[in-house]
């Protein structure tokens, strides 16, 4: 591509995207909740009928869970670039929160909104308006182009390894760009070169078959939630200090070359505070420690709780049941099944032996090379269309699976 | 009454059988959960018009929250019995649980079964078929009757105490009936002397204005299910020592008459383990122990916990808000002002002065002497009635409004 042929670009991508916003909007709609199968598969076919509309030939494979979507073009070059996408969404509960139904997008303010829009639907849809575009301008795609979509991503990905694994040479390329990246706030375009890993549970206590009567069973009776709440408070402390044998073993500390990535970002933590309504921050942490914590240390996040009566007034129930959802945010070279290891050796030390552990899936840490020759090549294009220097993001806090697709 | 009259009151009871039982099913088809308060409202003239056909004076007293139905008539001795009642029940959550819908009334085994059935509207009808028995079988009620049946026992009786203030030339009375009482499963007679009292609060907890995402928050943001987990564990520890520095300040031991009457009292515990499916009771308690602490000990229960995402799979959230539900059974001389007055102190004393207490009602425990008269006069009659000598139980679990009665 020369600079040249950038103002034809431009009108290209004008006269489509009137088109490219009703092609989101109907992939929206799909309610594809990771857990839906149903949605999920009629998510598939509709990924998969796009790439076909796109000039890709697609693949459908089957996981055992969500469909693997999987699409290619010849291009000019002999280079290959693969885009990793998901197609699934997380739970849009709860739903009476959300300004608009979270499947129907709506513009407001001049941005769009629906579940899915930012993660990951967006991505697919202007990735393949990106590609059209060139074709059209250029009458070919400008390299060999493959796509990886999947479904599971909000669930931690479970069959993607396997498949990998299994599918090496179909995935072989000379770049991947992952699902997200856009520009800040400032119009600054973002390069994000490593993730945090993810494992997440669910405990389960139950202490008999039948919640009962508090008047009865109070004093005698063992009771569900209070032993999540003493087998919660045995993982992390009131100080944050997370108290699993073993847990910080495989920690590796981040380089300079890191912390300095980390202290060319813009601060957008005073944005979070107002955004978020929080008074401060954990610590009162603050600068390039925030900085530091928020992406190069390892989480151990109650996501939920849920027992007993939780109605209005007071009902005065023993519950026999008491469920958590756990997140662990994971830096590398931790992993999850080593941590899920620990988490359970530790609870059965303290004798909770009766918190059951559903492992719900989980990615290990990963990270790119800030001098790897493709993130040189991504940071001049991202110059030449933007105009502005891009920022180099060493490692975010959120996870996904491209530790198999680096290693 | 003599006992040569005993046939004919057994043949009018049978012949009302059908109408009392039918009187019920209307009864227990209102939904009288105390939070509801248009079908309270509904069940309190439901409860009024009964009282009414039953040949009783009535009045609705307006409380600020569900009325309070007063009813009397005169009878033959210048003695006053008053009997307590309620007509609000307990949430019928989780609906799914039950093997009939709930608010109808159904004969299984040949039992009947209804949300309220046994607590408390059963008691109501069933004092009534009483009284109306012996209406017809001396053609006068025995001694002078009042009945007081309120709405919002299930949630700590509100409003019960300043109404008694304000009336205690209405209520007075010679000897009290309390809301139950029956037989035990070998058909022996219980008498009942004494309640635990009960403070119910909810603890809330909110961090931030809105959920955030794991990934984003999970090092840096506070989060409100931690602080929550925390929070509980300051209240009792894990060896189900209660925390709460002077909680057992008021607390009076049972005396050595308490615990002979105690000890009379048939072992229902094995029934209760195989009924809720426990593997045993808290701290290996067994015999008198067992016994003493089921109704003799304050309790601290956890009742409920809600936060975050509850649904299946995996939602990567970081809760804004955190709610537990507790009680605390009390005994003889705690008071639920002066434990709520403990609980605040005890969670700012921790730093937990972002949790939040909102009262959702009490009553204070209270007791009759066991060498009361009129609980000679119940023995005997429960004597000559049953032919079984009944049994006298110095204290329960459960809790109600009966230290505004008795003192």
């Amino acid at each position: 591509m020369t600079k040249n042929n950038l103002p034809l670009v431009d009108e290209i991508i004008e006269e489509q995207l009137t088109d490219s916003v009703e092609l989101l909007r109907q992939l929206c709609a799909i309610p594809s909740v990771t857990d839906d199968r149903q949605a999920s598969a009629q998510c598939a076919e509709f990924v998969a009928e796009i790439l076909k509309s796109h000039g890709l030939e697609t693949k459908q494979f089957d996981t055992g869970g969500n469909p693997i979507i999987y699409g290619e073009a010849a291009g000019k070059s002999d280079k290959t670039i693969l885009f990793y996408l998901h197609y699934d969404v997380q739970s849009p509960e709860p739903v009476d929160s959300w300004t608009t139904p979270p499947f129907e997008l709506t513009q407001r303010d001049n941005k769009l909104f629906a579940r899915g829009a930012a993660d990951d639907k967006g991505h697919i849809v202007s990735r393949l308006a990106a590609l059209s575009t060139l074709q059209k301008a250029y009458g070919h795609f400008p390299c060999n182009v493959k796509f990886f979509i999947e479904g599971e991503e909000e669930a931690g990905s479970q069959h993607v390894e396997s498949f990998i694994k299994k599918n090496r040479g179909l995935l072989a390329a000379d770049g991947c760009v992952w699902e997200f990246g856009g520009v800040n706030l400032e119009g600054r375009p973002v390069q994000v070169l490593g993730m945090r890993g993810i494992c997440y549970v669910d405990l389960k206590i139950q202490t008999a078959s039948i919640d009962a009567h508090s008047g009865i069973g109070g004093s005698i009776f063992p009771n569900a939630a209070w032993r999540l709440a003493w087998a919660l408070s045995s993982l992390k402390d009131k100080e944050e200090r997370i108290r699993i044998p073993g847990f910080f073993d495989d920690v590796i500390a981040p380089t300079e070359e890191d912390l300095e990535l980390l202290a060319q970002i813009p601060d957008e933590f005073a944005r979070m505070k107002k955004m978020y309504g929080i008074n401060g921050f954990l610590k009162g942490m603050s600068g390039l420690e925030l900085r530091r914590a928020s992406v190069f240390e390892p989480t151990c996040t109650i996501c939920g709780l849920d027992s007993g009566y939780q109605g209005n007034g007071s009902k005065t129930v023993l519950p026999a049941e008491a469920r958590a959802k756990i997140d662990f945010r994971l830096v590398p070279n931790q992993t999850p099944e080593e941590i899920l290891q620990k988490l359970r050796q530790h609870l059965d030390t303290l004798g909770f032996d009766d918190v059951e552990i559903q492992y719900n899936g989980g990615t290990r840490p990963a990270r790119t090379d800030p001098d790897h020759p493709f993130v040189k090549l991504t940071s001049e294009t991202a110059l030449a269309v933007y105009g502005k220097e891009p920022l180099i993001s060493p490692m975010i806090g959120g996870s996904g699976p491209n530790y198999p697709f680096i290693h």
